[in-house]
Protein backbone atom coordinates (compact mmCIF):
# COMPACT_ATOMS: atom_id res chain seq x y z
CA UNK A 1 0.00 0.00 0.00
CA UNK A 2 1.20 3.57 0.04
CA UNK A 3 1.45 5.37 2.81
CA UNK A 4 1.71 9.55 3.64
CA UNK A 5 2.84 9.57 6.97
CA UNK A 6 3.11 13.25 8.79
CA UNK A 7 4.47 13.68 12.49
CA UNK A 8 5.11 16.36 14.74
CA UNK A 9 6.99 16.15 17.89
CA UNK A 10 9.28 17.36 20.35
CA UNK A 11 12.92 19.00 19.29
CA UNK A 12 14.75 16.35 21.14
CA UNK A 13 13.47 13.01 18.93
CA UNK A 14 13.05 14.73 15.39
CA UNK A 15 16.47 13.40 14.20
CA UNK A 16 15.81 10.10 15.71
CA UNK A 17 12.53 10.22 14.30
CA UNK A 18 13.36 11.17 11.53
CA UNK A 19 16.73 8.49 10.91
CA UNK A 20 13.70 5.71 12.06
CA UNK A 21 11.45 6.84 9.01
CA UNK A 22 14.38 6.76 6.42
CA UNK A 23 14.55 3.22 6.60
CA UNK A 24 10.82 2.73 5.69
CA UNK A 25 9.53 5.27 3.70
CA UNK A 26 11.00 8.39 1.42
CA UNK A 27 11.32 11.83 2.95
CA UNK A 28 9.25 14.75 0.70
CA UNK A 29 8.91 17.58 3.24
CA UNK A 30 9.95 19.14 6.40
CA UNK A 31 7.47 16.55 8.56
CA UNK A 32 6.36 14.74 5.81
CA UNK A 33 7.52 10.74 4.60
CA UNK A 34 5.35 8.97 2.03
CA UNK A 35 6.15 5.59 -0.16
CA UNK A 36 5.30 2.11 -1.09
CA UNK A 37 5.31 -0.34 2.33
CA UNK A 38 3.89 -3.71 2.95
CA UNK A 39 1.17 -4.16 5.71
CA UNK A 40 4.27 -5.91 8.17
CA UNK A 41 6.80 -3.45 7.49
CA UNK A 42 4.10 -0.60 8.50
CA UNK A 43 3.42 -2.46 11.49
CA UNK A 44 7.22 -2.91 12.70
CA UNK A 45 8.07 0.93 11.77
CA UNK A 46 5.14 1.76 13.92
CA UNK A 47 5.94 -0.01 16.85
CA UNK A 48 9.87 0.77 17.00
CA UNK A 49 8.58 4.80 16.69
CA UNK A 50 6.45 3.73 20.02
CA UNK A 51 9.67 3.62 21.47
CA UNK A 52 11.14 7.03 20.67
CA UNK A 53 8.10 8.85 20.54
CA UNK A 54 6.74 10.72 23.78
CA UNK A 55 2.64 10.33 23.10
CA UNK A 56 2.29 12.68 25.90
CA UNK A 57 3.41 15.29 23.42
CA UNK A 58 4.41 14.03 19.78
CA UNK A 59 1.75 13.42 17.24
CA UNK A 60 1.70 11.19 14.34
CA UNK A 61 -0.70 11.11 11.10
CA UNK A 62 -0.66 7.64 8.86
CA UNK A 63 -2.88 8.32 6.02
CA UNK A 64 -3.64 4.75 4.09
CA UNK A 65 -3.90 4.41 0.34
CA UNK A 66 -4.68 1.02 -0.70
CA UNK A 67 -2.69 1.61 -4.32
CA UNK A 68 -0.67 4.25 -5.52
CA UNK A 69 -3.55 4.40 -8.39
CA UNK A 70 -6.23 6.10 -6.40
CA UNK A 71 -3.60 8.84 -5.43
CA UNK A 72 -2.31 11.94 -7.74
CA UNK A 73 0.69 14.10 -6.07
CA UNK A 74 1.57 17.36 -7.81
CA UNK A 75 4.37 19.88 -6.12
CA UNK A 76 4.40 23.36 -6.51
CA UNK A 77 7.50 25.13 -5.58
CA UNK A 78 10.74 23.80 -4.65
CA UNK A 79 11.29 19.95 -4.58
CA UNK A 80 12.96 19.45 -1.43
CA UNK A 81 15.66 17.06 -1.30
CA UNK A 82 16.77 14.35 1.51
CA UNK A 83 20.28 15.75 1.48
CA UNK A 84 19.22 19.00 3.11
CA UNK A 85 17.44 17.90 5.62
CA UNK A 86 20.29 15.21 6.91
CA UNK A 87 22.90 18.39 6.29
CA UNK B 1 -12.29 14.60 -3.97
CA UNK B 2 -10.65 14.19 -0.43
CA UNK B 3 -7.22 16.29 -0.07
CA UNK B 4 -4.14 16.15 1.93
CA UNK B 5 -2.00 19.39 1.65
CA UNK B 6 1.41 19.33 3.21
CA UNK B 7 3.46 23.22 3.04
CA UNK B 8 6.99 24.47 3.85
CA UNK B 9 7.16 27.91 3.71
CA UNK B 10 9.63 30.47 4.70
CA UNK B 11 8.96 31.95 8.19
CA UNK B 12 7.48 34.66 6.83
CA UNK B 13 4.67 33.58 5.24
CA UNK B 14 3.41 31.32 7.32
CA UNK B 15 0.90 32.72 9.19
CA UNK B 16 -0.72 33.77 5.87
CA UNK B 17 -0.49 30.42 4.22
CA UNK B 18 -2.07 29.21 7.17
CA UNK B 19 -5.27 32.02 7.57
CA UNK B 20 -5.80 31.20 3.63
CA UNK B 21 -5.81 27.25 3.78
CA UNK B 22 -8.15 27.41 6.72
CA UNK B 23 -11.08 28.81 4.53
CA UNK B 24 -11.02 25.82 2.34
CA UNK B 25 -9.17 22.88 4.46
CA UNK B 26 -8.86 21.91 7.99
CA UNK B 27 -5.97 21.81 10.12
CA UNK B 28 -5.05 18.34 11.21
CA UNK B 29 -0.93 19.19 12.30
CA UNK B 30 1.83 21.53 11.77
CA UNK B 31 2.24 21.88 8.52
CA UNK B 32 -0.34 19.83 7.11
CA UNK B 33 -4.10 20.52 5.63
CA UNK B 34 -6.65 17.66 4.70
CA UNK B 35 -9.85 17.69 3.71
CA UNK B 36 -13.00 17.04 1.22
CA UNK B 37 -12.99 19.93 -1.66
CA UNK B 38 -14.13 20.09 -5.12
CA UNK B 39 -12.01 20.38 -8.37
CA UNK B 40 -13.25 24.45 -8.90
CA UNK B 41 -12.53 25.29 -5.36
CA UNK B 42 -9.12 23.42 -5.04
CA UNK B 43 -8.15 25.32 -8.14
CA UNK B 44 -9.15 28.78 -6.42
CA UNK B 45 -7.17 27.75 -3.49
CA UNK B 46 -3.84 27.19 -5.16
CA UNK B 47 -3.98 29.76 -7.59
CA UNK B 48 -4.76 32.27 -4.56
CA UNK B 49 -1.64 30.71 -2.59
CA UNK B 50 0.50 31.57 -5.28
CA UNK B 51 0.50 34.77 -4.92
CA UNK B 52 1.37 34.48 -1.10
CA UNK B 53 4.43 31.63 -2.24
CA UNK B 54 7.81 32.66 -3.18
CA UNK B 55 8.17 29.64 -5.72
CA UNK B 56 11.86 29.70 -5.30
CA UNK B 57 11.83 29.12 -1.16
CA UNK B 58 8.57 27.72 -0.41
CA UNK B 59 7.38 24.09 -1.49
CA UNK B 60 3.86 22.89 -1.31
CA UNK B 61 2.55 18.99 -1.54
CA UNK B 62 -1.06 18.42 -2.94
CA UNK B 63 -1.80 14.75 -2.67
CA UNK B 64 -5.55 14.30 -3.84
CA UNK B 65 -7.70 10.91 -3.03
CA UNK B 66 -10.52 10.95 -5.55
CA UNK B 67 -12.97 9.20 -2.74
CA UNK B 68 -12.21 9.37 0.93
CA UNK B 69 -13.41 5.73 0.86
CA UNK B 70 -9.63 5.03 -0.73
CA UNK B 71 -7.84 6.69 2.40
CA UNK B 72 -7.98 5.79 6.15
CA UNK B 73 -5.97 7.81 8.83
CA UNK B 74 -4.98 6.78 12.00
CA UNK B 75 -3.59 9.15 14.59
CA UNK B 76 -1.08 7.91 17.13
CA UNK B 77 0.11 10.15 19.90
CA UNK B 78 -1.70 13.61 20.30
CA UNK B 79 -4.50 14.72 18.08
CA UNK B 80 -3.25 18.66 17.74
CA UNK B 81 -6.17 21.34 18.13
CA UNK B 82 -6.58 24.28 15.70
CA UNK B 83 -6.92 26.46 18.34
CA UNK B 84 -3.52 25.45 19.44
CA UNK B 85 -1.91 26.51 16.38
CA UNK B 86 -3.46 30.10 16.11
CA UNK B 87 -2.86 30.98 19.76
Amino acid sequence: MFVILTYDVGEKRVNKVRKHLKKYLIWTQNSVFEGEITDGKLKKCLSELNHILNREEDSLYVYEVKSPKFITKTIYGQEKNIDELFL
